[in-house]
């Protein structure tokens, strides 16, 4: 067999399907099936539904946010993240007995294996904490051999095995910035207080740990927004819930997604003080700069999270006197947004804004918030990943050509 | 701050916030936000069309394949892997001075960096290649310290980087899985020829990279695949090319995508001879097993790459006498397919099933059929993302929520 013998074979078979296929596209639109003439086209996929659901339910006009039936602000009051992520995998709040073995397999599986926290190691510390995160997840499922198991009860076993990992994932990394070494998980504490722990190296107290839980709490499942979607997606072809969430990951790391509350107190911090809101917000809204941390694509209402975050803001602010100042700074900008364009545009302050007042008065690195936001969101990307799985269709949307059809291949000479 | 404060406020405000947004859900349809009440839902987004689009287009009807224009025969048969991706990335062939600055790049960018193969080299070897290609792509965004800067040029310049690398990582993966070192790219060779050294540690003859080199060209783009709009869900939240593209990768990875070249091989090994076509099928069909490497979502007529890989199938299986007993089992599937379900089903031999033929005679281990198709891909991935990024949206379709909506919360010791 020749390269000569190869060129000639291509060129046969690549003549004969030329002329075998010959023809003119249909009439209309084109793309890659023939497509009524009116067909729309939603960028973005706005307004598509591709599924149902019993997970969760966010109501944007009335500022609702229901995990599995419950109303969030009951769970932020009476729940852990612990019980929440159970509800939303299992379908109903758990017995004392479900819960004891779901809370033992957490704690089991907070030990990370050596050889991620090698991987991290080997990444310089600058790397954004995001990737890292990725990386780290793509790495252990790199390393479990049962992985490929696609069953509801091992991917679901794998959720509750990420739930508790991301966690210390992200407290390795978070130690690692500030050129600590990681510390061990401890077995006695909660899923929030062990998280702050492994972040910080120091036991937090009972007030901040209560805060963290709270905070999981609320961000635990939020529709079909796009890290949610993200992970569906990548799971209904059949991959695996590693891959799944490693890709979720990635989608949360986006500046449009879960990089907002990181570019809320950015903007807080560029603002410096109350009386530069008013000149501050005017130059914005000339330039066209997105403030973030407020709106949002679904609530037209209060965001129902915010209900909750902002009085806590409020609250922990008063532990030092630059979490005061950022504080002050955002409820003069809040008021001037909502002056300026709340009445007609319903626009309010959203989650991020709250978050990242909350998790900056609480001394944790502003890089941080968004891996937050991945240990607290692992609940809802995998419990809707493994819904989906139960009447599987590969997610796979159209796009509409409108480049040349005919177009003749010019040899190099000629160009 | 105590926790009894921050327990009695979140009990205070979320009391507060209940009653406040007390009401009813709308009539019909309840999701995330209004719906009309015949709204239709399209599982897996069937029929959704989210973009339009000028780097490829597949006419299933047809039996079309076409990038930017040109249609996949010609480029088989004329171009490069590297014209083609040139092609595909910037929308048109590339002059010979900008070919060769193209191809400069590839080679110089072929180079991974050491702490990459140090991760891959801590991962165990029976690993998944794709769970270990998007480890590996993950660690390379960690330590690009530019992976963050998405501005169009630099996602273009991390796009050929990743070009270059795929193959380089895709390579020294099957290395290592044969417990062989890795190797240093060739710069001398072409991005196939140097992409089966790297896999297999010797220089190919330039047969074998001349159908490296065409299967590349006919797998570089296929429409909206789920990898490919994987990638672009990724990027539309604004994240990196190295996030969306190892997204792309968890679900090329999964066994209703990438996967089914190697399922297909599989097949044509557990059928075993010939003669067992007949009574596997028949077994198969009574079991409604998929037979992996026929049909396809798109296509309705053959599919245009299986008319170039087809009868390249067909020369190499001479190369031993393994090769033809397995290219004999397949055209013996083919002929029992066809003749059973062809007619009224037009269903006929895709891609993978040739595809994995091809790289079986050239002695490539099955588990690295996925990561050759990532080799490729890659190319489409990327174009698509970028083109995306121009009038960019975040991907956000709905779900509709069929669960109850205002269900009690029972304390633990009442359950």
């Amino acid at each position: 067999m020749t390269k000569v013998e190869i060129d000639e074979l291509i060129k046969r078979v690549a003549v004969k399907a030329a002329l075998e296929t010959e023809g003119e596209p249909e009439p209309g639109l084109t793309s890659e099936i023939n497509w009524p003439v009116n067909a729309t086209i939603n960028r973005g996929l706005e307004g598509a539904i591709s599924n149902t659901t019993k997970i969760g339910y966010v109501n944007g006009a009335k500022g609702w946010l229901i995990y599995r039936g419950l109303n969030c602000f009951d769970l932020a009051e009476k729940s852990s993240f612990e019980e929440t992520t159970y509800l939303l995998l299992y379908g109903h709040l758990p017995s004392r007995a479900e819960l004891q073995g779901f809370n033992d397999k957490l704690i089991a599986y907070r030990i990370l294996p050596d050889a991620v926290l090698d991987v991290l190691k080997a990444m310089p510390k600058t790397s954004h904490p995001m990737s890292l995160l990725a990386t780290a997840v793509s790495a252990l499922g790199s390393l479990d051999d049962e992985a490929d198991d696609i069953s509801v009860t091992n991917e679901t076993e794998i959720a509750i095995k990420l739930t508790a990992r991301m966690a210390s994932i992200a407290g390795a990394i978070s130690r690692l910035r500030r050129n600590k070494e990681p510390v061990n998980p401890d077995p006695d504490l909660t899923h929030a207080a062990n998280f702050l722990y492994m972040m910080t190296g120091t036991k937090p107290d009972e007030a901040s740990e209560r805060i963290m839980d709270a905070s999981l709490i609320l961000h635990a499942d939020h529709g079909m927004n796009a890290s949610t979607f993200t992970t569906m997606v990548v799971n209904s072809s059949l991959s695996d819930m590693y891959s799944s969430v490693v890709a979720g990951i990635g989608s949360l790391k986006g500046s449009l997604h879960g990089g907002a509350n990181e570019a809320a107190l950015y903007i807080l911090e560029e603002i410096g003080s109350p009386e530069n809101v008013k000149p501050w917000f005017e130059k914005a809204r000339a330039e066209k700069r997105k403030v973030m941390g407020f709106g949002h694509r679904v609530y037209k209402a209060y965001d129902p999270r915010a209900r909750i975050l902002g009085p806590i803001a409020e609250l922990v602010a008063q532990k030092n006197s630059e979490s005061q100042k950022l504080y002050n700074i955002a409820i003069a900008l809040e008021k001037e947004v909502i002056e300026v364009l709340g009445a007609e545009k319903k626009i309010f302050p959203n989650v991020d804004f709250y978050s990242g007042l909350i998790y900056n008065a609480m001394s944790i690195q502003t890089v941080m918030f968004t891996p937050i936001f991945a240990v607290s969101r692992i609940a809802g990307w995998t419990a809707r990943a493994l819904e989906y799985l139960e009447d599987n269709r590969l997610f796979r949307p159209r796009a509409v050509y409108t480049g040349p059809i005919k177009a003749e291949y010019t040899p190099i000479q000629d160009r």
